[in-house]
């Protein structure tokens, strides 16, 4: 967390209050949580600790190792689920702490090839859960071990 | 560009045939653009010259010079816009060669606080481009320093 400069918490920032989701993973400064989404079962969330806004908040060294989750999450996905594409993204207009989602898309999803954010393209049947190829649980457990792994 | 591997283009796609944008700055494996959106103006792309997909398809080293380039973009539209917030995303799904987009959001923007791919929240009058604190051509030249600039 050194150098990681934190500014007043925001009242009632929900990344301050809570996890943000299942935790997965956390060191000092990071944590990895998967976000509870029906559409999108394989969503991941790397957070920061600290209340810092934007990701130039951060000085390099921790630019570099929050991507190195990012990236440790994203090889996962790809490895165990072989999505259609991942997405990456830092937005924050909503709730103002650094965080960056990592959801990996499938071209069956409700919304592909949409943002997850955007408008919603097909129903899924029986449901996303469903068609993922791995149960959560598993995938979970594989995501916390590449983020034991080194990360390059 | 060297270690950064690029697949078999596909057919028509657009980064590959165009430059994307309206072209800022590039040296020999990336490029900035600016996106001509009439809802945010001051919205660049930082876009790979290589057919690459993922984000970690790329080597370290290359990772690091992308977000670095990512950050020199997102320095400079702080500096001279203080935007409410700036969105980071690398999406993909309609066209996976991988890119950055880098924008400014505002809380009077046309779709704040919701992601530029969502819903629409207010009209904006005169125009996006009539709020922006300084005229785009100024924005453009200051991206272009800000890339030639140290990244760190």
């Amino acid at each position: 967390m050194e150098g990681m400069q934190s500014v007043q918490c925001g009242a009632g920032c929900p990344l301050c209050a809570g996890p943000g989701g299942a935790q997965i993973w956390s060191d000092e400064a990071w944590r990895v949580v998967r976000v509870a989404d029906d559409d999108f079962p394989a969503f991941y969330r790397v957070i920061a600790k600290p209340h810092v806004v934007e990701f130039t908040d951060l000085p390099l060294p921790e630019q570099q190792r929050c991507m190195a989750l990012v990236c440790s999450v994203e090889r996962v996905l790809r490895k165990q689920l072989a999505p259609t594409k991942i997405n990456l993204a830092s937005l924050g207009n909503m709730t103002p702490h650094l965080h960056w989602h990592v959801i990996a898309r499938f071209d069956w999803d409700s919304h592909y090839p949409q943002p997850v954010w955007g408008t919603a393209q097909r129903s899924v049947e029986p449901s996303a859960l469903a068609l993922l190829p791995m149960p959560l649980a598993r995938l979970d457990e594989a995501v916390h071990l590449g983020l034991h792994s080194p990360y390059t």
